[in-house]
């Protein structure tokens, strides 16, 4: 969505050093993630689809920041480290020596909703004005909010930051976003001028638009919707601010064919692809790196993080799966979990209270109840019966189970791992399946039943004997005693 | 909620035959559901209540349109096929043979919160005004709004098409509906002097407002509120009217005596019912076919669909129940799932991670943890252990498992149907049950306990140096080697 | 948040008793919950912080607002019993006797959302202008809404009632909050000089205003905003309010570090703390009684009521904590459900289809998988395999489990209480252990397993064979035929 032009003549600077304080989380709020991508990534990539290189002006918690930067394989920014927090002329400032290009950009890391195009107007007015200094605008009406208020004469212009403002800050709606656009050779000259507020003793980088109006170096301005330029200060502004984003997000996508249930109840990062056909539920939380295909049925309560899913799938509701691969015409949950890098591949069925983990199971294959695989290989059109179970774990390591075709495991099977149960084969219900079960062969581990006639009515009677004769005393973690006759001993 | 006053002079065309192209799935928009409720129907179901014949136009779909109106018992509509898409005037044109009324209703087929005083407040000005044409119209201000834009003069009303406006469509905000009223003779006469338009090569049935205004033959207007009539040419659109038609169920409903937990989370159809004194739980889905009756209680992340659930009921948070009949004062979850026609019976208790699919459950039994019952009858005052599978899938066929009155099945039993547990009767924890169990008997299927003394440390000694052996080498699927002294060869 | 300046001069009438006919319950609005509290104790403990006694109002359902009172430790209030519903002027006149105070404030039970400086503002107002009479107005433009019209000519004043008005009352948008201060002395002389309205038989406390208006004896007004007063007369207006309140808790947690994911999905009671840094993912439901310490991640779908959880703990997607004491940096869920008292301390970790009832879970002791633990007691570093049960019930009693430090239990076990693993001891996957295990031994108790070579495709033949002689049969419930090689005879 980011525009394409590249702006090769400017250099921008992006503020990034402030502390963050009304976050309270002792991080920087530029690490926070606005759906599912870290805020400070937003103007960078802007920058960096305009191949404008960047100065980032960095201090307080400076090693996430960067951090971030590099993990994201973004190049061609310079860290400059401001040591203290003296204000954005002083911020400014540090980076002096970096400058090369003939304009530098100047804005601030926490503008997540920012476009391109701003960045596109805000140049060609600037340079078709021939300013010295040009800055974004925007209509805000809010005296809480922390933004320099614009005042503009007959042929003057100033920013008041607002915490200098001695007016009243409801009556002016003319806000400061934060974007200048600045001449070097204007930079050069004024910003040495800039004199420390009596108040706050900071710098302020919008004293310099006061300077060019005064000395009729030209000052042009760009006014732009506020909530393409809204900052981030507290959890409340980053709420608003990604509310915003992933409803662009959300529009974008019903636009392509998707059908949202409740759609202000989803949860959709940024880099998330979907199929035309596909339907979102309720609450599903569709996180990055998740590609969902088209004719797809991704129910209520669903939760996808970083996996595939291929073509007329069906989550159920209340399924979780993250980063695995599921095939297509495949069947999840409901109340399933498929993690762990696992495989789900075409036409499979994992079903009610299973969980998959470092598996793969088979074209066809079906695991439907009560079933934990682990580290389980499983081949094609092979049927998992109803509480079974991959031992995977000895106290000390992690063993493979391995299933072949048209396996047919019983019901409430204990699978202790490393085992093979090769093609064809069969396990009895309620068996413990500690060796390899050849191909076309039945597994049998179990018990023979036998019944004790009248034992239940007397056990029956002898516990209920026992709990009377316990009445009145605390049973909560307490109760030890057990009837004469026990099963046990049987 | 429709009114019930019989408009018998008319006849209606509905259009339905569109591409639904900006929906971007290959189906038409009109099957797709408001509510629970294909978006045709809304429509469909006012006109029959107002006994207005219908003439439906179908094109794109034609089949699963048909299918939708048949399936829902609709009668007297007659289906006509527009082979070609060549606009409004044209769908009409194909109706012509097939008019017998003095008076053409006229009205799109995605109209979902259309309601029945719109059609007799139009019929009452129509005819009051003996107008040849009547139509309704709406004040929404939105350039991007497809809608056509009437332009009324001091004697004079058109109507332009927004494809073929050429002014400032956000300043032209009273819009065409879509629904007209038509007399036959006048339609008769004038439809055939429609042009087609040299932009779309469409025939418009609003050219016929300019004729009729033009040669004084009596134009009528009904401004009704936009959402009344807003029209669904997009999943953004439909999401919208589907928030629409969702807030008048819920207020309804609250207005019954019903509390919405977080009512905006909330997914409600249609034809849902729910008794006074009953609690909806934040984001439940409360889908087609279900019926919740008095002082129940419906937890958070509940899904219900097709199902019928008596008074006093308590649904934990996270159960799924599908097509299925819970009786009065009975418990279920949290996370259960309970479907495929099962009933559980007054005074029920299923409990965390139970599946109950095809199956009943008597009054006052209980299935309290991990269990799955399929094909299983449970009669009265049973208790199903924690654990607990039926295997009613032999491969091939399902079995049924038979359990009566005042049993207690033991933790982590397997069940392998068809088997049958007789009143009274008792099984053993961890038995694999085959045969039937009679009356007062104890069924017992397992191993007597051994304790070998050392041997915990002495293996946990030998897996760990198996595990060191191994270290520095992908355990992923690769791990085979076991410690020496299995417990598979005690 | 409320204020605590003491108000000792005054007495305050709360009016409690009326009938609350549009909520349907059959129940007293008054006790319906607003984030986890009766709607009733909002406005009892704005009185109890400004120390002002209170004579509250009773009558419809007296029983259970008298209780929750009570259950709540409020003191300084005295019910006073009014038979009939006769209109607020009656309600007053029953409270007669109790008169102490110089001056008496009245107010509605109903008012959820009322703060301290409200009541404060008022009476300085009352105090300063010597007024007969004082009342608080709000702006609300809704002609139905059922407020007072408050019509203020230039040296006159009058309230009337909404069932009252002849007028459109879309155009009386100053409305009556049912706030009043009046000095004892002209309620004694006026009260008995109201008049029963014609219309309902009502006697109105708000023809008190005209009174004092035309005798010229003072009133005063203060305006408020609505929000501020607004009633709650049915489940709409309990919602509204609700959502408010919401909004403000949610707000002021904001501004204390805690990011929330989709903030309008997630419910949250009055009295819940969470520290800073610590995530609330979407929907999550915080409901009375929760505690959340700094840093945890509370993930999509979550539930907590009653519990206490300390720092850096993770909860995660679909997981139900309810009543019990979670430690830090542990991990619990997806589908987990943790109840009745347990406590699961630091470094734990609860895993999927897990539940945890009456039981403590000792430090970095593991239950991953499937696993139900019932009044099970275990130390620290202990593992518990997946689809183990703790059967705690006999059909009589619970009784307990106890597992010491580094026990290893294996899979699918079956744990029949009262039962003791020792340190350092294990048990074999698939085991039904009875007996105490004693310290580093292994209990076993499972069958040898038995390989029958070509078993598996004899009997798949049979069952397919079996199947296919039933077909066209219904085998809903009704299947009950086998194949002849029962594996159950083997």
């Amino acid at each position: 969505m980011a525009g394409n032009k590249k702006i090769s003549s400017l250099q921008a600077i992006v503020l990034a050093a402030g502390t963050s304080s009304r976050f309270k989380t002792g991080r920087s709020k530029l690490v926070e993630k606005i759906c599912g991508r870290e805020m400070i990534l937003y103007p960078t990539e802007i920058l960096r689809n305009l191949d404008i290189p960047v100065l980032m002006v960095v201090g307080f918690q400076r090693d996430s920041i960067e951090e971030t930067i590099r993990n994201n394989f973004y190049e061609g920014i310079t860290f400059i480290h401001q040591e203290e927090q003296k204000g954005t002329g002083h911020a400014i400032q540090c980076t002096k020596d970096a400058w090369i290009a003939d304009n530098i950009l100047v804005m601030n890391g926490d503008m997540p909703l920012i476009t391109a195009d701003i960045i596109e107007k805000l140049e060609k007015k600037h340079s078709s004005t021939n300013a010295a200094i040009s800055f974004v605008t925007a209509h805000h009406c809010d005296p809480n909010a922390m933004y320099g208020r614009v005042i503009q004469g007959n042929d003057n212009v100033q920013i008041i930051e607002a915490k200098e403002f001695d007016g009243d800050l409801s009556e002016q709606c003319c806000v400061n976003a934060g974007i200048y656009l600045i001449k070097k050779e204007f930079l050069t000259t004024y910003l040495s001028k800039l004199e420390q507020s009596s108040k706050t003793n900071e710098w302020y980088i919008t004293d310099l638009i006061k300077m060019a109006s005064d000395h009729k170096l030209g000052v042009s301005t760009l006014a732009v919707p506020f909530d393409k330029i809204r900052g981030v200060n507290d959890f409340k502004e980053l709420w608003a601010a990604e509310q915003i984003k992933k409803s662009e997000i959300i529009q974008y996508w019903m636009s392509q064919g998707v059908r949202f249930s409740i759609a202000h109840n989803v949860q959709i990062d940024w880099d998330v692809t979907i199929g035309a056909g596909t339907f979102i539920g309720s609450g599903a939380q569709l996180l990055r790196g998740t590609h969902i295909g088209k004719d797809c049925y991704i129910d209520a309560f669903t939760l996808i993080r970083k996996t595939t899913i291929a073509d007329r799938t069906t989550l159920h509701p209340h399924t979780i799966i993250d980063d695995s691969i599921i095939g297509s015409d495949v069947f999840v949950g409901p109340f399933a979990s498929v993690h762990g890098h696992s495989q789900i591949k075409n036409g499979a069925v994992i079903g009610s209270f299973v969980e998959v983990n470092r598996s793969i199971v088979g074209v066809g294959s079906k695991a439907k109840h009560l079933t934990y695989l682990g580290d389980t290989i499983i081949g094609n059109s092979s049927n998992i019966g109803a509480g079974t179970i991959a031992c995977n774990y000895d106290g000390a390591q992690k063993h493979t189970t391995t299933i072949h075709d048209n396996v047919f495991v019983g019901a409430n099977n204990t699978l202790v791992a490393p085992v093979t149960l090769h093609n064809q084969s069969m396990t009895a219900a309620g068996s413990t399946i500690t060796q390899d079960v050849p191909s076309e062969a039945l597994g049998i581990a179990r018990e023979r039943q036998v019944n004790k006639e009248g034992y239940a009515t007397k056990i029956k009677k002898e516990k209920q004997d026992a709990a009377t004769q316990e009445e009145g005393s605390t049973r909560f973690f307490g109760a030890t005693t057990t009837s004469k006759t026990s099963i046990n001993e049987l």
